[in-house]
């Protein structure tokens, strides 16, 4: 029973839409796995990547094995298979194993039922990175070309396909990694910084747990919440750290950290969201904040947020200028603010969200 | 005259190969759309791509048409198909343009002799990112529905390969624009440190001009150029602008800068070909330097580099605490440590290449 061309053709345009719909790298793999065994009617199969780093192939995922059977001493006539096909980069396909001298000799005949064996390597812009490797075909037990000429079809299209999910993976891990390079200059600029920056972005999320933000928005509110102080680093420790009021010329230096932030984080396509954030941190609900004077609801929402953390923040620590509020003292000053400072809503929804978690820690 | 099914598969093989042997976003373009209208046998064709901010689409690329014609009046009907199949997603062919009542009143009928045309979707991930277009088969002058599955499929292939082009190219821009924030963090802090940087990055490229550096480590070493010196934004200000000596224990801050600098590239695994430079950025060549006191062939290469191109510009730079030498004086102090503090190679690799320089800018 073989499959028509025509079959075929609707088969590859269907695998090519089921394994790009997904990013993430080891559902790519899962549903490259079910499609190669559901396609080609492969009894069992298994697929490996190499290394990036050593070359090496590592087992990914199977279908109807397991790893262990395939680590096997048992097994070792298909590992030393996928060994041979991604050295080369040819396909290999092997009728009846019992009659292919590669195979009768080896105890897997036996012990695993192996009757015809295909592997076919993936490849990616002229490098191999990987094998697909199945064996015994259901029903009949015998593969034939048309099955490793599909198989080698299904191969070029999912090989393309992990490498798109691993882009968006090592993307996201730049970005991530990016954030904390910046975090670590902010750290050895100045300590305290840095743990406030983390106290904020505790407080800012918490003001997003009792809102309704969208998930695009609450995600550039926490990386902005990590960051929003970046532009601290070109502030003079002599200002930063001043015991006692600062002068005009003082304050306008200190004022200053929100563009800097923004000349920091400006460079990277990808942190373009957190912008507006960093500039606008320290406007006030009633248009007195700086840089812009901005007011009310042109304040972009997460900026209004990140005031509110970062306000109640810098209340609650000890200050070289001034020392800790209560806790308490802190909440009323935010609520006595609410309307002039800072934006009722989100006063209203910090109140009520550490409300819950004092109530939470107290228990 | 069709093409066989057994032939189409064999196509879509070696269309896959091809889209995906490139990195170039613009080169992808190309070869898709030669192949494009190369296996459907159009006479012509474009392609569009949706513009991720404003979803509107672009011209991208065509065969045997310019964008002029296809932004005229008279070819208005294509442009409307080419938005009707975005807004749609569904695949579009009109057999016999003369007799289909969306074209026969169309000028293009007539001014581009349109008599068949066919146009699908891009489709990555479940959105639509674009459209290609082609109208016209050779000889028959008539597209049919096995012309369309296989435009179908090419264009599936195609689509992911835009996007894996183009995911590249973003992790390259995000790459470049996490070192620039990182620049704009050292300027921040420190005027003088970011010329500095960029001084020494020529120096060490002139270096390299002269030697024979693989192309990635040539790479590393201009990216560990500009960041050699990041671990300062750690380093308190009235030590980096000292006037006169160091205490000892100043200088032991001072000299933490190289273990900063690590620390904050650290967190983005792009940039860990970046860390030996980094941190032995201040090793002598007698095991003299710091922070770990090896020599010789035992440092890195790039640090070694690093090291006489730094050297070079701080002796021919005025700092707080003495005047800058003349550039023949700082050439003679390299040449007199050569073998103690700095590599000898290195030395006479800078000292032939600046030699050059200089003659070439008192000609």
């Amino acid at each position: 029973m073989t499959t028509s061309r025509a079959d075929r053709l609707a088969i590859l345009y269907d695998i090519g839409r089921t394994i790009n719909s997904s990013l993430d790298p080891e559902e790519v793999l899962n549903l490259v796995m079910d499609k190669v065994v559901q396609v080609v009617r492969a009894e069992r199969g298994f697929l490996m990547l190499s290394d990036e780093r050593t070359g090496r192939l590592e087992f990914r995922v199977a279908r109807n094995m397991d790893r262990q059977a395939i680590e096997s001493t048992a097994f070792q006539v298909s590992r030393s298979i996928t060994e041979g096909v991604a050295a080369s980069g040819e396909p290999l396909l092997t009728t009846d194993a019992l009659f292919d001298e590669r195979f009768s000799s080896s105890a897997s005949v036996v012990s695993y039922g192996l009757r015809s064996v295909m592997c076919t390597p993936l490849r990616s812009r002229g490098r191999i990175t990987g094998v697909v490797y199945v064996d015994n075909r259901l029903q009949s037990g015998i593969f034939h070309q048309e099955d490793l000429d599909l198989l080698v079809a299904v191969a070029d299209q999912a090989a393309i396909a992990i490498e798109n999910a691993r882009l968006y993976d090592t993307l996201r891990q730049q970005y991530e990694g990016m954030i904390q390079s910046l975090v670590e200059a902010i750290d050895a600029r100045d300590r305290y910084t840095k743990r406030h920056s983390g106290r904020v972005t505790g407080y800012a999320m918490s003001i997003v747990a009792a809102s309704s933000l969208p998930a695009k928005e609450a995600e550039a509110l926490r990386h902005a919440a990590v960051l929003h102080d970046v532009g601290k680093i070109g502030v003079p420790e002599a200002i930063l750290n001043k015991r006692g009021p600062l002068t005009d010329a003082e304050f306008a230096r200190m004022k200053a950290h929100v563009l800097i932030g923004v000349d920091i984080v400006s460079p990277v396509a990808s942190l373009a969201d957190l912008i507006p954030l960093i500039r606008h941190h320290h406007e006030l609900y009633d248009g007195s904040g700086y840089p812009d004077g901005v007011r009310g609801e042109a304040i972009p929402r997460g900026a209004r947020i990140l005031c509110v953390a970062d306000s109640f923040d810098a209340m609650t620590t000890d200050r070289p200028y001034r020392p800790a509020k209560t806790v308490e003292e802190a909440r009323a000053e935010l609520r006595r603010c609410a309307g002039t400072q800072f934006d009722p809503a989100v006063v209203e929804a910090f109140l009520s969200s550490s409300e819950r978690a004092s109530t939470g820690s107290a228990s």
